[in-house]
């Protein structure tokens, strides 16, 4: 059992869960979504489940559906600023890596290498950003924008940012402070690095106004699935968020993945692929299935469409029969990913919008899985040995029942096995993932 | 005593200490100057001495100075981006106010109003925005500029970001959240307020996805004493930092910026105007000045000059003789404030450059006092008393004696005169302020 590959864990966080419906289960507590205490309870419950991380998705708008009627339905995903709601879980948690989404679109790159170099010391080294793209045209129009850039411009600007980023990271060397009292001397001049990066859209200099913080570099997640996104995480990824449907999907993503990772001097250890996944975890399959049914119950149909039509990229389907067959759509300048999945899943299954839509609310287009303890392991441990996954990302459909029977059922189960580690054995998110910390002197 | 006016204080954060040597004092932790714990002892150490307020000053590169050869030498006084930090600091305080820079000049409107947002909930009501414009060089540097704006443009890009974060803060009433979770309605869409901002610099749609926070507005401060920067004072700020150096020039600025608020339909009440001090407190006036002295020995003349010219807007001094007057300065770019204060301050005593550069590295161009705890209330008292100030800015010279001392020695010693609080009275840094809760219900 000892030389089991161990998997990694993270946990999607918000304060009502995932489902579109999660603030009308009746355990929900949408009145504390804004309340610290709540997210506190959720991330101290996955760090009691030893998770190597907790994982804030963002939007810089209020809603990507530009339907306000609907919107006044749904309870809004992501609120806080996810840095500045991570360092205030920072104090009140003592392992668990915590990774905030801060999106290459609209912010300059000095300001995100400084927010993550400060998590990453105020977290004592759990610190991880999640590299996105902004790909909703609510975002643009809080930006001065009346649209959003293209997919491609959104990836040249985020490669930049991403160099920059790593390229401010590194101004300082490890033994660059010095502390010298009697000769005056606070640190080496020598091993201080301006950046001077000139560039097609930033010209920045740089040092960065943080000493060199624990881990060195920040932990970089993504999430892309195009060509370009791809590219950009076999270069610079520690992580990758993904959505995968199918093993077979799961495995072709994993080796595509991790096969392009040797022409930039990587090796396939150095990224750990994570898929997204919704539990729904039961004494029996049947009891799962139920409280999954008893949530798309609370579903409006007007709830679903929408979401529906946000993940397909903003594509109105309101001329459509719900009850027929989902029409051909072509890639839009939405997430590619996401288009794909749920198109190929209509075909698949042969579903209607509504049925579709059912589908994509329950889960928001990730992968899901209904059973007991042991079911849920089993499926989780294939995904592992066949080299579909590293690790998974918990999406949990409502809180906190969803989160508590993970960790109180599955990983006990995933620990049994040998699958997941029975308690932290080092301290920074690179620890847990397995990741050497970057370590820079010139000496 | 009953009826005396109290005064408000708040200190100005960071891990060493504000005198340009601070890091050389024998009892000063420069090692810990990235360490979360160092900034929650000394925030508990305000908190204790019922302070209102912690304020985090900041730039946003490494340095003022252009000269990497000084700069090795001196304490870097700003590092971990504020906003992170204060939210950082809201789990392990309870009651004491957590205010931070952003500079305007460099940020998106719609990130500061959802940073604070943040941080206002996260801390159950205590955040404060200390609302900025970039004055230097090294960073226009790093946001892709050759060159700062110029004053002018600074300030008029200040107005309208104000405009559009208090706008932004009035995305929602007070009483838009519904949770119905039996009809679906999650808030009430008629207590929704998109901003549709459209003005000379910026486009910003709305409305803020954070729902409205416990303070409906986080409180805002300024220090500006331009004259727009008074003007958008008058009509914006809640607190006013400020330097003053004698007690007529006090006055004046106090009266000067009262008397604007009428026309914008605020009360002298509303906004606090609190000069920054520098204490030495000890047993006698010999000792306080023996402290400061020792202080004074441990600045190396290149790092004090270098401050001098960063003070005076990045003018070179280099080519005059230290132990000479001081030549004549015209107004340049920096804050027109400083120089005036400077240079009238070296007028007045005759110090040659040396001298003020000495007097500047030992107090940052602030206020200074030095003598016993009772021979400090008297000053601070009658500066209240004759209208110089609502309340102060403890600048502490170095850490953590020094607050340690004006919690200890100088609080009791207001509070038994009836000049300070006992204990707080409310929760909100409003509650602390006398401010009165924006409230927005259209019902």
């Amino acid at each position: 059992m000892d030389d089991k590959k161990q998997m990694k864990l993270g946990l999607l966080l918000n304060a009502v869960g995932f489902h579109i419906a999660a603030w009308r289960h009746p355990d929900a507590r949408p009145d504390l979504a804004s309340r610290l205490e709540r997210y506190i309870d959720i991330t101290q419950t996955a760090e009691r489940g030893k998770f190597d991380l907790v994982f804030l998705a963002d939007s810089a708008a209020m809603h990507h559906s530009h339907n306000y009627e609907v919107m006044a339905k749904m309870s809004p995903f992501y609120q806080m600023e996810p840095v500045s709601l991570l360092s205030a879980l920072a104090p009140v948690t003592e392992r668990i890596g915590l990774v905030g989404s801060i999106t290459t679109t609209y912010n300059e790159p000095f300001h995100i290498a400084r927010k993550m170099a400060t998590l990453d010391h105020v977290s004592d080294g759990r610190a991880g950003w999640n590299l996105v793209t902004s790909a909703n045209q609510a975002e643009a129009y809080n930006f001065s924008r009346d649209a959003h850039m293209d997919h491609a411009d959104r990836y040249g600007r985020a490669v930049e940012v991403a160099e920059i980023v790593r390229g401010l990271w590194d101004s300082w060397e490890d033994d660059a402070l010095l502390f010298d009292k009697e000769s005056g001397q606070y640190f080496d001049l020598d091993k201080m690095h301006p950046l001077n990066h000139v560039g097609e859209r930033f010209s920045v200099r740089g040092p960065l106004n943080v000493f060199r913080s624990p881990q060195g570099h920040p932990v970089i997640a993504q999430a892309g699935s195009s060509e370009p996104g791809k590219e950009l995480a076999a270069e610079t990824a520690d992580i990758v968020f993904t959505q995968q449907l199918t093993l077979e999907n799961g495995k072709a993503f994993y080796a595509d993945l991790k096969s392009r990772m040797a022409k930039f001097g990587r090796s396939p250890d150095e990224l750990k692929v994570m898929p997204g996944v919704v539990p729904f975890v039961a004494d029996s399959r049947e009891e799962a299935e139920a409280d999954f049914q008893a949530m798309q119950e609370l579903i409006l149909p007007e709830v679903g469409l929408a979401l529906l039509q946000e993940l397909l990229g903003g594509v109105d389907l309101s001329g459509y029969d719900l009850d027929g067959p989902m029409p051909e759509l072509t890639a839009t300048n939405a997430g590619k990913g996401r288009l794909q999945n749920l198109t190929e899943l209509a075909k698949r299954d042969n579903l209607t919008i509504r049925q579709l839509y059912q589908h994509a609310a329950g889960s928001r287009g990730h992968w899901m899985l209904k059973g007991t303890a042991e079911q849920i392991a089993d499926t989780l441990e294939t995904w592992i040995q066949e080299e579909a996954a590293d690790g998974f990302v918990v999406i949990p459909p409502y809180l906190p029942g969803t989160i508590d029977r993970f960790v109180d059922k599955v990983v006990p189960e995933l620990q049994r096995r040998g699958l997941f580690r029975e308690d932290y054995e080092g301290q920074t998110l690179r620890d847990h993932l397995g990741l050497a910390r970057p370590v820079y002197t010139s000496a």
